[in-house]
């Protein structure tokens, strides 16, 4: 009773987080031991990444581990690769740091980001650490992106706009015409834009070429999803080069590792590796798909290297069970407009056929 | 004419960052090709990580490059050392996102850090990002730690106390007791303490066991100096557990790389390799303040791997003259205290002979 008694009153003098943080949840992607299974639940390319990576790692020193992270010759070698100027990139450790970095520098506490949902949770996360008003557009029924409720909510408060594009988890994307009718909107409202575009390649169009027009524009990108990179942590965020500038200046000096740098420019002397995987993927999506609904299952269409697919209130047993046979999706059901529902990965036409098998004996088929 | 008047027009209604990055200074370390030199500008280690880390980063496969980051394993291995529990710990992507981290879960815009100045960049760097007040001390004119001061600075309004222990550039260490009577007098103004011991190692004194006692107390340490891997990016901070679970709310889930995890695990098991080193450069560090008290220039005394050195009106010229010669050192005259001044890194015996050989050529000795 005693102890009891102690440790409340300690817990009453403890200093406590700010406000925003106290309300928040934590959150705890599910992510141990995945190496080994067959990982279809995190959207991350499923074959490895190129071998042209692992022999460039294993040529570093120990004196180059010693230094602190160089970035200048590399940040050319991706702007290249892009077709745009160094000076319109910054690299952040992930593109999680990168979403980070944009609200840092452009959101005022009390201001209003606009976020279509459900998708990726960084966005809500770090704009809930940063004491933002939250609002929530919620994707139409079939997935689509609900392009006149998003500019229906864009007014003067609005700072932000989040667009993700193919969606996480949804995997529907955009059309052009939408996004710069939103860019407009929230220009005229005094607001950005951030795409985030981390299914490129899997999905292959870009709204790179929108940033030299639409100064309120940024393209987030990573190497973790078609690069098979998602162990280094590097993503980037393409801007004019006076909004590069402003994230450089709220941004950490030193945020991607050296090894990140090594693995990266390896990774784009080999794009072919990954051009023949992406192409592998998007091959698979249509007949996956059909293959699925032969199964009974509503599947809904996708831009992106993964699926929605609807099984109803065992959803969580299905999880389950395929997690037992060493295959792991995500049970989104929690997520609004998917209840019943599991995201899969594509991956190789081998790794679609066993899930499809195992899916097969599960339900009965 | 008409281009450039299009361009102010454009300059003139993009959205603009927020007011508090708008009026920071860009932070721009020098930090390009410094590989092949003689490194005593960033008190790095100056001989490499050890061997078993590069052996360990050969083995990794393509398969572990592509899945998210995971700590689970690693966490207890990195407790173990330094005898705490894996819920008194968190990882971060270097110090700097400790520090960043910290602020962002603690501090609400408008509240107040205390800075003993000159100091590491960063505190200030984040705290102006996150729109604290800022209120620095000034160390003593002998580079002590200006205990009384600090302590008299503490008031309600204060959430932070930053201690850099020892301090950068200074060199200089806080005694226990001064660490302690700050914690309490935060403590009663509901205010935390951060201690950073980046150079712990070159320093043998720690205030991680103060963490069992202490709730408002977080402890700061990285791989970047004595473990060689400033390459790698990875920090920690240990403190209470329900002090680590807020740090873990408002934290990004994948903050450090797979290849942090795997270089770090191999470097906890060649300690020995850290101590010889750390051994050495404590074992030089006298003799290499009396080398250069001999050619007439005045030195600080240091408790971390690094000396400030007193030059006076040349010092700009000198550091630019060791450049030449392949050896860089940091001029911190611009830091208030340190007028005249260049910060030295303690290497090998070998190392700090060059210097020597080249300052006596310079100084005309």
């Amino acid at each position: 009773m005693l102890f009891a008694k102690s440790l409340v009153e300690k817990s009453d003098k403890m200093v406590k987080p700010k406000d925003a943080v106290q309300k928040m949840s934590p959150y705890h992607p599910p992510t141990s031991g995945r190496g080994k299974k067959l990982r279809l639940d995190f959207n991350e390319n499923t074959i490895g990444c190129s071998p042209k990576v692992i022999r460039a790692l294993q040529k570093i020193d120990s004196n180059a581990m010693s230094v602190y992270p160089e970035y200048e010759d590399f940040k050319p070698v991706l702007a290249k690769h892009l077709n745009i100027s160094p000076s319109e990139l910054i690299l952040s450790n992930g593109t999680d740091e990168g979403i980070k970095m944009i609200i840092d520098t452009f959101m005022e506490g009390g201001e209003e980001i606009i976020i279509p949902t459900p998708t990726f949770a960084m966005f809500k996360f770090y704009a809930s650490v940063a004491e933002a008003k939250i609002t929530e557009v919620l994707y139409n029924e079939d997935l689509s992106f609900p392009t006149d409720k998003v500019l229906a909510a864009i007014n003067p408060n609005a700072k932000l706009v989040v667009l993700v594009n193919p969606n996480n988890p949804t995997g529907t994307s955009i059309a052009e015409e939408d996004i710069i009718a939103i860019i407009k909107k929230a220009s005229e409202n005094n607001a950005i834009v951030l795409s985030d575009e981390a299914y490129y390649g899997f999905y292959e169009k870009s709204s790179i070429n929108l940033i030299k027009k639409y100064d309120n524009l940024f393209v987030t990108r990573t190497f973790s999803k078609a690069f098979g990179l998602a162990g280094i942590r590097l993503g980037y965020t393409l801007s004019q080069k006076d909004n590069i500038a402003a994230l450089a200046k709220a941004g950490s000096p030193y945020n991607v590792s050296t090894l990140a740098i090594i693995a990266a420019k390896a990774a784009l002397d080999d794009v072919e590796f990954v051009n023949k995987y992406t192409q592998e993927v998007r091959d698979n999506t249509d007949w996956f798909i059909e293959e699925l609904s032969k199964l009974g299952l509503s599947v809904f269409p996708t831009d992106a290297n993964f699926v929605v697919v609807k099984i109803g209130e065992k959803c969580g047993e299905v999880c389950d069970t395929l997690k037992e046979k060493g295959i792991l999706v995500r049970n989104r059901t929690r997520d609004p407009l998917l209840e019943g529902c599991i995201r899969i990965t594509i991956g190789t036409k081998e790794q679609c056929d066993q899930v499809l098998r195992e899916l097969k004996t599960i339900l009965g088929k």
